[in-house]
């Protein structure tokens, strides 16, 4: 690059600094953080006047951490060995919560923003954007008359899709009570696990349909009439049988609009915590409907509404889809897995009548680290 | 709600905020920030140990603005009179830039994340989701020979596209220097202000293209093959030509891919900022494809590859597109915009020339805020 090119490049970024709305060009010293070298990464943040600075991520067991202070007033720490994966961490400055201001990447968990990061190797290249061919991904709205609203919904259709003639297996993924119809794709990263695992031939092309689980809420948090809202995990509809209820709708739609297979070998259920329990009801309701079901540390508990016919007889519900038949019963949960007793309470009951499933049990607790893993296994043993 | 249901909400809510992968259940006190009240907002922290809490907002023209400490260690800050708008703001604690931890929602601007809100009112009120019929979003991938790899887009379907069979004109819509194709959907709330204004009749059903004009990225941060690299607003793909010479790529996909009406009477294109030099400049060396232009804030500076013939013979091109006829030449500044003066230059020239437009002047600046309204403007004066 000329020199000239150089100076009109300052004098434009300057301009554009002063003029954008980002507020922090002088609150924040540009420094490199997190530094991701190998295994090893650097956090840094510039607070000379904090009196302490700690640092918390989800790769810890144990409280807080401090950062020491350098003379320039930058505090730093350094921790090697990280396992590849995607992580998520926040500052505590004094007591208060501040995200990294030299990181642009957050995601969202509830209610929470944290900075992220990726650490790569050969468990988190699934969850990279790869040179491969891109599934697209739409945000769409379906109107439900059981819930008497529009409602949103995350659409992945695969590569190809658009300019193909032919039909496609549907798999539906849903979220946990925390969640909503995006977190599959941000904390999830579905449509890069997707991408790469057809790209490598692993898995078959496929149509996934992520909707909104919480059927008090049309869409996510700020995409709803809700407006922005303080966003409570206690929302009333837990458990409550209108997901399982109303989810046919989700499924006629997706076959209205969709060119996808309609029998139950190219149909498949999967959710996570709260959606394992949805996947567990749906698929059992409707016994005909999925040949493969997959229960992501699933929330097995007692549901709210025990009057719902949705909740009511399941032994003899599982016992008719048993003899249905079926191609995929799946069960993945973390050894430490705060629902791992009540996973094993419901595995005694599937053994006692002869139900046949895949187990797998998995290091870690109830973490989208195991939630990606487990879609990353799921997902190539579907429509074989 | 029955007490026992209240209980087992209460243990739910414990065991998974537990489990989650938020890390600040007990770093942030949950108080009510920002608490918007008509058109007074209170922001409110809690950081007992801070010496000093400020809060900077994009309403402001001055320097960050005290907070005040009351005796539980929450520090609260009250402005009345707010105009019905979107805002973004961050709190600086003892020095270091802290988002709001109490409130969810944030947009980022180049590299910069800031907490937002919305004062609802007549002004505002297109940029809020209504309850009316919305059309869907797609994140979608082109592959670009000349760029020589595939490039992601953002397309806006108006409702009931999918369900129609007619075809529909095109706004192909460009961002700015800091942004990318996910822009006019964050901080430009375009599908809202779509939305809103087909359902009340005064747009016509659209379909919205809004590619990456950033030749060197073929996407949003974090969304293409370089992964969570450091932003940095210094890309050598300004002004260069070839988001010009390569765009009727983009308007082949387009018109390849979607039920979409091909001739100028039926095209738009309009972009702010360096988006505003793009439709310039593409819409003069393609003087018979849009019927409809738009330049909001519009960077014309002196072209960075001034070899190039895309930026040769600036007024011979103009005066071609002038006798070829156009139905809407649009212009919208801020009066104290830093591009003021290059856009009064840019008229003068088409003045001389007898090259009509139509000019609005708002108030303000280089803003998200104008492009927001200037977008609303615009619209409903398309394809008539």
């Amino acid at each position: 690059m000329k020199v000239k090119h150089i100076l009109y490049f300052l004098f434009l970024f300057h301009s554009f600094a002063y003029a954008q709305e980002s507020l922090d060009f002088n609150a924040k010293k540009n420094i490199s953080s997190p530094e991701v070298n190998g295994k090893t990464v650097t956090f840094r943040l510039f607070a000379p006047q904090a009196k302490t600075v700690k640092i918390q991520g989800n790769w810890m067991d144990s409280s807080p951490v401090d950062l020491q202070k350098g003379t320039d007033g930058v505090w730093s720490f350094s921790k090697a060995d990280f396992t590849p994966d995607i992580y998520t961490y926040s500052f505590l400055v004094d007591g208060v919560k501040a995200n990294d201001p030299n990181n642009a990447y957050q995601v969202r968990d509830v209610s929470s923003l944290m900075s992220m990061f990726l650490v790569a190797g050969p468990q988190s290249s699934s969850y990279e954007v790869q040179r491969v061919p891109h599934g697209s991904v739409t945000k769409r709205w379906y109107a439900s008359i059981g819930l008497q609203e529009d409602r949103r919904l995350t659409v992945y259709t695969p590569p190809g899709y658009e300019s193909n003639k032919g039909k496609y297996p549907v798999l539906y993924l849903l979220h946990g009570m925390g969640g909503d119809e995006e977190a599959w794709m941000t904390l999830g990263r579905a449509s890069q696990i997707l991408d790469n695992l057809i790209a490598s031939g692993q898995a078959k092309p496929m149509i996934v349909v992520m909707p909104n689980g919480h059927t008090s809420n049309a869409a996510a948090p700020g995409e709803s009439a809700k407006g922005f809202y303080k966003i409570d995990m206690m929302t009333p509809d837990i458990f409550t049988g209108d997901m399982e209820t109303y989810f046919h709708e989700i499924i006629s739609f997706t076959e209205k609009n969709y060119r996808v297979k309609s029998d139950a070998k190219d149909r498949a259920i999967a959710g996570l915590s709260m959606g394992g329990f949805h996947s567990l009801y749906i698929s059992a309701n409707q016994p005909k409907m999925f040949d493969y079901i997959g229960l992501f540390s699933p929330a097995i508990l007692p549901p709210q509404n025990k009057q719902s016919p949705i909740y009511s007889d399941l032994d003899a519900k599982l016992d008719v889809q048993k003899n249905n038949g079926y191609k995929l019963y799946w069960i993945g949960i973390g050894k430490t897995d705060f629902l791992y007793q009540s996973v094993t309470d419901f595995r005694n009951k599937l053994d006692k009548n002869n139900f046949k499933y895949i187990y797998v049990e998995s290091e870690g607790g109830h973490t989208w680290s195991n939630w990606r893993t487990y879609l990353n296994e799921f997902v190539p043993q579907l429509f074989k």
